[in-house]
């Protein structure tokens, strides 16, 4: 299959989906990561311009780690709306990554830019198959599953299934680790060790599901996006 | 009643409340039916000016079976945004139409269009009743009810209320036949036989309350549309 | 119809239909009101046997006020548990009454006796049907549809349907005067002015839907006991 | 898998999850398809024990067309209840089967015995496990996931996971012909033509997962039932 | 504690929350009512401007009576949107506020504008803290707790906290009463005598918990905004 | 204050409440813990009633670390129904602890005796306080507010209150100590490792409120129960 997740920040992805993406990768899946918000405001100190290109780079190590291709929209964070330019980004975001299955932030994950990305994802990957939505780039030929990501910390969050990342969360952490500035600023910012933090959720999922570690997704139960089979890995 | 059904693209209506409008119509009230979106979108191979003139005489056809007015707000499909100007457009066609009673789209339901027209209506339906929100016509005298229609493939929706259809089922496969345009369409983008999933759904809704056919539907709960009546037929 | 309407204790439907009742009854509907309970626990110093008593005339007063008939299944409060003799009991109301539209609590209301007869009811409301679950009456010929009352003090209730009885409110309040000894034990036991309680939560209820007083409903939402047609008056 | 399948009467399974079954035993599953009560309620004109008599063999003649075991509580219908000896059927009914998998219905399904049976097979299945709660059989080796059947006519139901019964349908519709006793009842009691209500409902929950025909599930949420996998076939 | 207390438009906070306010103002909090719209849509016969210029003194002579700071963002009524400048108009009210705790609408109130409201102030109260996202203002230096106030009429809201306001009733309505052009139009397009209805609601969230009169509020559930302990008075 | 904690077994408190009740007894309330059930079924090799009185004294000296009073029920596991000999028990617990505030499982816990021990705290905390139900002890004098426990695993169970347990977490862990039979039973039937179990939920629970480690509760929403003031501490 081809799996193209969506998380908000150079980041995201890291903390909500790497066992699961590395899970898939390890099965020879095809993987787009993509950040839509280039990760400009996520500092107390460095300037906008000089963050975005050191998470830039940050995402592509994480993003090497396991064979993942990355892809940014290069919108500046906490400022995506839902209007024509940003619908048509991520309406060609879907038609060169053509997935099978999509991955991306819940609607009512804590952070706006969540949710921003959350709708245009959906709006998106349904429009994506319009070709009289003309665009740059040629309609893509399905209307894909979507799986949201648990919220982060896991609040007012109702999984519909787990994986079982046992034989991942050291990748997981790895890929993390991998952005550098945001340890930092989830220490100065949000008072979070963000490795321990991973690694307590992750233990959290998998004692709801009987397995050592796991992440949590809800599927969007949406037609006609539901399957009768089950697609995580 | 004056009622006003609002669909986001010309053939919605049919799917989802084309009984409940006949036999509305029936009764002798007023029906304007109104489509947002032009249809310029719905076809793998005709340009979309084209089919938005094809798309405007089938809506005008259908409605033309039980009496209904026919309106379009002459948007292009999937890009339908909650602005200023779309929203003037939505108080003035709430203004023109007068409704005692609204049918749309439900917020949740799978077609990013069918959300945001559901939010435009809820919004409008309320500011045109502002004398002070001026536009090219005199206010509305009153905030009326909204019932949004079943969810297509009735997914995730909780009905409130059943329309017993079972004399109207032909009307609707009728109407629907209208969009001859559409018959291609869905059958080759969403693989349905149109008039067998009308059928279908209209089936089950029946199975649900006890009679051959119905189409179902969800009241707005929020003040001050509620009312102690049944206004739906 | 035949309206039967199902309460845990003796004054239990006053607070919480008896405007309804008392419009279903001015339309010239049949109306049986049963108390479940004795009513023998409501009083900090009356003895349960002459308690009983006194209620039962309190209950009988009440229903005479509507012209309705007025049954008790004679249970002691706080006593009722869901066996076979408990279900003969509530089955055997069912084949007598033969109802058309049954009313009684919510299974969520505060009391645990509100609880336990809301789920008889529904259960016996079944087995009335079966001609082979033999009791000393005939089987009912009919499922009828069940609306759950408001739960007390109107928490967590989600209501589906309002009725206007605001020309009913001061029967409603007389009704629920002819149990002159739960106004003393409403007022010790739970610091309650009744009368101001009851025409507290109408005028709330009429204000959600528009009107000076009302009362709200749920229906139960199982098959096959949904109609498409409105019911309550 | 050892899969355990528990319906109140005994043609609720065919009604609910017989194509699920039958493509279960095609993938050479072990199945024991069980119903709790004898079916002496189920007709207008066939005494209790006749009746009894007849089901049981349309049940094993059902079970047989896919290699199943038929398996019966031999409890009166509409008389269940969760007290001992009750709970100790089903706990014996658990230390036999030995299930990795259980199938039962929602605990809000229309019927109070379908209630009832969904109780039970919940709090059975775990005392099951326990070796100090003795019964004739050895304690089982572990607490099995549960799937919860379609309600019936699928009101306020929430798939979790479907089915595709494309291939099954007939198979299903054969199965449930085996209960000809019903075929008489449910279009006397209920009047459905049973055949064209499974097909109708099957149909309906295809659409909603893209397939011909599909039945639907929602897994238990409790832990430790809760598994990083799919189990349903 | 800094509290800010965020309304649509100049009355909403009265009707909402005055009584809290109050109570926290007697507690000796720092509170700043902030009503977003100028208000100049909520009259029949007043101009806009010169109604927004009358409803300026009525919010700011209602805000002295607590000793309240009243802010306005002068916005025209029913025209926010979320948009990259009214964004900045509340990061920049975060900023010079420096609430400790949020109170604002409920994002499913009835108005559109308090749906758009709670959005924003959710919105913006997050990126407010964003360094990097540059204003004419300092970073604000915490992402603070929101509470939700009732929706009007009580209408489908589920409050996870009351607040005892029998002390602060009359205040209250006093405060609204400051409001008098609103006392005309709320009587003309809603036909609601307001102080009456003020009354009726506080009294039935009185009845719920136990008090006279209560308010009713709804904690916002997303990480990092939850508190071990109880933030309001 | 008085409080109430109510386990179906003898360590259910240990690991869903002990923090907060050792939190509670610094602050000096008065505590009473009980196990309803006698823990007789909780070992693979020790016979009932040797296993049954090792765990009275196991839940002794945990209560004692914290001064509070143990009381058991003395019923055998997994035998608890909702009878009328059982629900008396219940109501002179009630009787003789009198508790401002009780404790309990969450109705949804995934164990079947947790579900039970809710559902009688509930019924008998209400049949407690009327007089003219006589048992051996005198009426209690008041309905008090219940909070319901974290579910095993937080599966399925959405907080309205956190405590903040982090000064209380070793003592938390030594009061499960308390309990050896069950950190053997707790490895083989269900593989757990009870003390890293306690830790990591805390853990959770606390990341979602921003402390070190919580527990988390839902007050119980019914009608006299609520209070405008916060209880837990």
């Amino acid at each position: 299959m081809r799996i193209l997740a969506v998380g908000a920040h150079p980041d995201d992805l890291e903390i909500l989906c790497a066992g699961t993406l590395a899970k898939f990768a390890q099965d020879g899946h095809h993987i787009t990561m993509c950040h839509v918000g280039k990760g400009d405001k996520g500092h107390f100190h460095i300037p906008n311009d000089e963050l975005a290109k050191i998470r830039r780079k940050e995402a592509q190590l994480s993003a090497s780690r396991i064979g993942a291709e990355s892809v940014c929209l290069d919108l500046p964070d906490c400022e995506m709306f839902n209007d024509r330019p940003t619908l048509v980004l991520f309406i060609d975001l879907m038609r060169s990554a053509r997935p099978d299955l999509i991955i991306t932030h819940s609607p009512t994950d804590y952070m706006p830019d969540h949710q921003v990305v959350s709708r245009l994802v959906y709006d998106a990957s349904f429009h994506a198959t319009l070709p009289n939505f003309k665009t740059s780039l040629p309609a893509h030929d399905k209307v894909p599953p979507i799986y949201l990501m648990d919220s982060v910390a896991g609040v007012d969050f109702a999984p519909t299934e787990y994986v079982d990342i046992s034989d991942f969360i050291e990748q997981k952490k790895e890929m993390m680790l991998c952005h550098q500035s945001q340890v930092v600023w989830l220490k100065e910012h949000d008072n979070l060790d963000i490795t321990d933090f991973i690694e307590s959720i992750a233990k959290f999922r998998g004692i709801q599901c009987g397995v050592p570690y796991a992440e949590a997704f809800a599927v969007v139960n949406r037609w006609p996006r539901l399957r009768p089979q089950r697609l995580l890995p």
